[in-house]
């Protein structure tokens, strides 16, 4: 029997949440809001990994480490950031257990070893690492500093799900330090266009690029830069944010450079990150009610073979085949996993594997060496076709650039259809409720309006797109002037 | 004015400190014992890493990643492990900050924010992830399960040391289930071996394998295999440790499969790490006063070019000359800096890669030009030598790899001076005050006696080597019959 999973029309909450556990993505833990990322769902996040960080260092920045703790004196220092993480950080207080006198093998937190000063687990690292710039930077010779981070942070979330909103989770962060205002928003630009093409051109999923009202800014930042998806039931997902922080933290930290003028100068600050939040877009954008549906270019496995045979002898043939295959297929730098193990039935694993999202699948038997050829199979479209042995690999490598066309088209799709204009408040609730998806509409530029609109529907404004077209009309809900439209949607 | 270090000579302990951070490995951070990586040294971690990682994918092995907290409850389960551990845990025991009613501006742990049940930070990772395999497996066809995990982790250390010892540092940790005895056993000793391979073949520093005594074990395991490494200050360093955990950890989180059988028996488990230590032994193992020693095939650059001219015109003729080169070198998968960044002399720049490192120097001016040569300098023995333009990429891999071969060589000549053999109490204790060094010597096998040994003289049992001799002799302290000589010495 293969795995059951639900369906998005039943339950779309439940059916997401199958993928993700039943694909062998990721696993609940002993831990409150804490995930086991299982080795399928670790092999996607290193791919995902290995193309941005080589995104981040042919735009020049380099890897660095900071540490988990965070003293609570240097947290608090830029008082807008640790305000808005305040709520939701893991604290360390003590650093030492003892045995505990009343249960024996039991420990209890030794409370001679409580700390002089608490440790807030990193929710973000800017704190501690603009207090490390502050030894780094003097002059401007120093700047610009382009370091990245990838690291696991932890943030108290009261309500959790698998990848989308978890306690800890993995990311990166850049931090970068400029000479010039102008230089950092140029770098926050460039580095919102790197998340953009990678979440794009690998992950497959269409993105807006905008920038997010002043309330729903990183805390901290004066600009908060954003690319924005939507999933197939019609919610956004933030999936990158680029902060400008202006002189904020330089002025937390007292980091000065001399400038070519000799002249002391605040520095001027961006920060950015995506995290395995990105994994949860993934499956979203993309998966069907048979399971998950993997982009090639970053599929942990690009190709399954499954041998068809009965009995010994022509198992051997068939490996010795398929042995050929594998070859060919490796030599072009695709992925491939041969699935020989004798323990289930070719359908069941057929089964697996579509479950788990494997682009192309490749079944081979007796009667197919006899003629030359293989049975293909195309997850996204589940088509199945027979390919001549005779230039397979070359044509699976077409077939794998067709099928990561074909999902990116498809979900550009989805998004054209779910991109509305509403232009009266009836309008804007109905398409909400309807079919959700960007609706665009105007808005009067207030953080009162925006709020109100939030507590009526849900829905927020996912961002002011970049190079958006100034219109006037009103706003939908105070019927003010409005100056353009802006992007809402209900979101993740 | 180049940077300046302490010699070896002067004060070993500085010597060390002033490569770490005057060399850009690292520095201090506002966390007691905790470090920043900086750049460069996370970019040797980089390569350490990558490399170590294609060894476990090639022995069978996946990456996954499981949670930082540990609850307390967990935690205590496997008695011995928990013991070792408790000592040094840091402790989660809120999970918010709120306003401080009495100070505008800064944060206090909110009290009615208390967790239920505390929470570890990992100091290993043995008790998170053998609950979770309890639900991973059920029978024999789930093993072998032989998972990796990249992370950090905490182990509250009282005397921290960049890279040797901090409160928090980076690390794998191989966690592995298998149905018999045996293949856990045979794991065990594989991933030493492995250890084994990376430590000499790509740091470059000979190592002796072996067993831990019962009283040097990881806590919870049943065997610890070790690499140990000597350094110039003839003190050894554990790099690397493969341990065979037996049933413990099944037993305490009662991991059971059903076997061929048919009926139900607790799992074999093995652990192993090594850390972001295995930099302290590289650069204790071949550096010298004048600053790094980077073996090539990890080092995050290994040829650095330099220009030497006179004004733009002079400038731009070596530039152009640089880039063929440095486009030959590329070609040959080696890693180049060229270095023309107009704030430092020559001379300068000489001394700052000769103190990072780096293994190979290329000078270049315009007379090099005119001769059709370039000034080619080796970090390991400071020879210069005049290559030739023609061929020179490939010349300079043949380099890259005499060196690597080199300090090889030279640090096993080192530890072969350095070990010695000692056939009674006065001759131990002469040979480890005089230059320390692993010091072979029969042992009664009794752990009092090499707790009073310990006492004596700082100097422990590092390991029982694979493979020893059996050789009947006299214990050096107490005189009892002994049946093989064990490795002494004082260690890091």
């Amino acid at each position: 029997m293969s795995k059951e999973i639900s369906t998005r029309a039943e339950d779309y909450s439940q059916w997401y949440n199958d993928l993700v556990i039943k694909g062998g993505l990721a696993d609940y833990s002993a831990v409150r809001g804490c995930m086991v990322i299982k080795p399928y769902g670790y092999a996607l996040w290193e791919n995902m990994r290995d193309q941005l960080d080589k995104m981040f260092k042919d735009t020049g920045h380099m890897n660095a480490y900071f540490p988990l703790f965070i003293p609570k004196s240097l947290f608090e220092a830029e008082e807008k950031n640790a305000e808005g993480f305040a709520k939701e950080c893991a604290i360390v207080t003590h650093y030492r257990l003892k045995a505990d006198p009343e249960n024996k093998g039991k420990l209890i937190v030794d409370p001679d070893a409580k700390l002089e000063e608490e440790l807030i687990v990193r929710p973000t690292s800017e704190a501690i690492i603009w207090n490390t710039y502050k030894g780094w930077i003097q002059s401007y010779r120093d700047l610009p500093l382009l370091i990245n981070q990838w690291a696991n942070v932890v943030r108290w979330e009261m309500r959790t799900r698998l990848f989308l909103r978890t306690a800890e989770f993995l990311w990166q962060e850049g931090h970068t330090a400029h000479a010039t205002k102008q230089e950092a928003k140029e770098e926050t630009e460039r580095m919102l266009e790197v998340y953009a093409e990678f979440v794009e051109n690998y992950m497959a999923v269409p993105v807006i690029r905008g920038v997010k009202t002043a309330n729903e800014r990183f805390a901290g930042a004066e600009d908060t830069y954003c690319i924005e998806a939507l999933m197939q039931d019609g919610k956004a997902l933030q999936a990158g944010t680029s902060h400008f922080l202006g002189q904020n933290f330089a002025k937390a930290f007292d980091v000065q450079f001399l400038n070519k003028e000799n002249k002391q100068e605040y520095v001027w600050a961006t920060s950015w990150g995506v995290s395995t939040r990105l994994i949860g877009a993934l499956i979203m954008a993309h998966s069907d009610d048979q399971g998950l549906i993997m982009p090639p270019k970053i599929a942990p496995i690009q190709v399954v073979i499954i041998p068809v045979y009965k009995g010994e002898a022509s198992k051997e043939i068939v490996d010795s085949k398929a042995a050929i295959i594998i070859q060919s297929l490796k030599a072009l730098g695709i992925s491939v996993k041969y699935d020989n193990i004798d323990n289930a039935r070719p359908g069941w694993k057929f089964a697996e594997y579509e479950l788990k999202g494997v682009p192309v699948r490749i079944a081979i038997g007796l009667r197919d060496i006899e003629n030359n050829v293989v049975e293909v199979a195309r997850r996204d479209t589940k088509e199945k076709q027979s390919f001549s042995m005779d230039g397979l690999a070359e044509n699976i490598k077409l077939l794998l650039d067709n099928i990561q066309e074909n999902i990116y088209n498809k979900a550009l799709d989805f998004r054209t259809e779910n991109s509305k204009e509403a232009n009266s408040w009836d309008e804007f609730v109905k398409l909400l409720d309807d079919k959700g998806g960007f609706i665009s509409a105007h808005w009067d530029g207030t953080a009162e309006t925006e709020e109100k609109i939030k507590e009526m529907t849900k829905a927020t404004i996912r961002c002011i797109p970049l190079n958006n077209k100034m219109e006037d009309g009103q706003c939908i809900l105070t019927g003010n002037k409005s100056i353009q439209r802006v992007v809402f949607a209900r979101a993740y």
